[in-house]
């Protein structure tokens, strides 16, 4: 149970990273509305700023990318930590520095409307170095936004 | 010699909304560098708020997704206006509102370090319907950080 | 009900021609294990041909990825013959020659192994022109193998 | 120029391993044209058992893609050898074992017709564990068919 705790808090600090310490991150204005070790979810208010089509504003797909983008990442490293078991922070954070998205795919299924959007994943793959995680976008009706495939490098 | 000036107009017109009127674009603080009927370069500036590893200080990845992607688009309209010829601007506006990005694949390829990108790109197939662009970009010192492929919808 | 089981007839139709009528399918030896409304399920068998590898005796991934893309094509147009109806024979050949694979990404995550493999899928989105399918390849011990996902022109 | 030979010694190898001793890569025909340190080209000539469409008479998407796949495979593992310079057989056949296709997407651009067809592709990065590659397929007419981009194990 102690256990537990300690990888709660672990990912409760690289959420708060994630979330306050990441300039794009503050910029775009997400927010981790959970990050437990079966469920992770990002969520995006819709504002002006972010608005691609200024006829249609809609969410502009270069948000949506981040955003499938960053979800993706984050779900790949709490899959590390979480198999990682306790290890120090100055080890946490050196491989946080070292992980990134190696390439990904989005497919933009309908168009942004909303007050808000949740972005959600599935890990596919955890290897040893490569992580493989879907994520889909849905707005505030539920309706399916986007989906994404991303490969994560993690060592 | 006239109707190759209407092109231009038209290409500038379409630069000049793509810059500056579509917010997230105005927040990425993107510039149209050129937009030619041969040559469309689109140029980011680095700075504070567009880092993703506060560590590293790197451009952030949904940045880089971002900018190809609203570059491949850009691409792909241009084409478009290169093959209808002189159109009414009324007709331009509503296929410029129903234009779109289907799909995406993003390869990053190099910490997203230097002090501005530029990317650029080519079209792989103009259809009727879809076009397929691919992009890249490179840093200051010409180096290639990331290379995009963007299915388009153009109709 | 009749018009179910004219759905059903039509759908039969298609997986026969799949299965049996175009020449690459036959050379692969799939087979249509299941197609109904909400049920898509193609099957093929490891046989010495189809190996990559000599070492490891593994499914080669020009396999693997023939096989989702064609699993997610058959899904693609059996969700467009659910929602045409009743067509006549003619004019769903005729829609069946122009449908294809417009793109398509594909995740290898384990090694192919095993002495059959089962292709499922799901559609992502239906759209009048194009649909996008996601798709898996599991072995005989249930093990995800591969994923993908493809845009499919559907007109 | 000892190097060279020895380097070109191992290309030759490598090629008469992907183009004989590889089952599905029989089973397809393909030839490798080229294999040199600066250029790759494989050909697959068209033939009843690679046509998906049986009214069009088309290559099978499903034979594009993994004609693209082995390409970039190929292309990847002679980047490899390329920069290991002199090692033992055994060595590399080790590597070879553990090599492999990571992720990719291929866009299918014009249909496959034709009497035979050309993959080439080049690299947009080689690191240390991962290379990135692009492909393209064209006909005997040089018009391109397909274009893919492929991630690539190489430890």
């Amino acid at each position: 149970m102690e256990k537990k705790t300690d990888l709660q808090d672990m990912l409760n600090q690289l959420g708060e990273t994630y979330q306050n310490r990441m300039p794009f991150h503050r910029l775009l204005g997400i927010r981790i509305v959970s990050l437990t070790p079966d469920d992770v979810r990002v969520r995006i208010d819709m504002r002006e700023e972010l608005i691609g089509n200024f006829v249609r504003r809609i969410l502009h797909g270069g948000v949506i990318s981040a955003v499938l983008d960053l979800t993706g990442g984050l779900i790949a490293f709490a899959e590390l930590v979480k198999h990682l078991g306790a290890v120090p922070p100055d080890e946490l954070a050196k491989r946080f520095a070292r992980a990134g998205t190696i390439d990904m795919r989005v497919d933009y299924l309908r168009r942004g409307t909303g007050e808000y959007f949740i972005a959600t994943g599935s890990v596919l793959r955890r290897g040893n170095k490569v992580a493989v995680i879907r994520t889909e976008l849905v707005n505030d009706q539920d309706l399916l936004i986007a989906a994404g495939t991303g490969t994560y490098l993690i060592i």
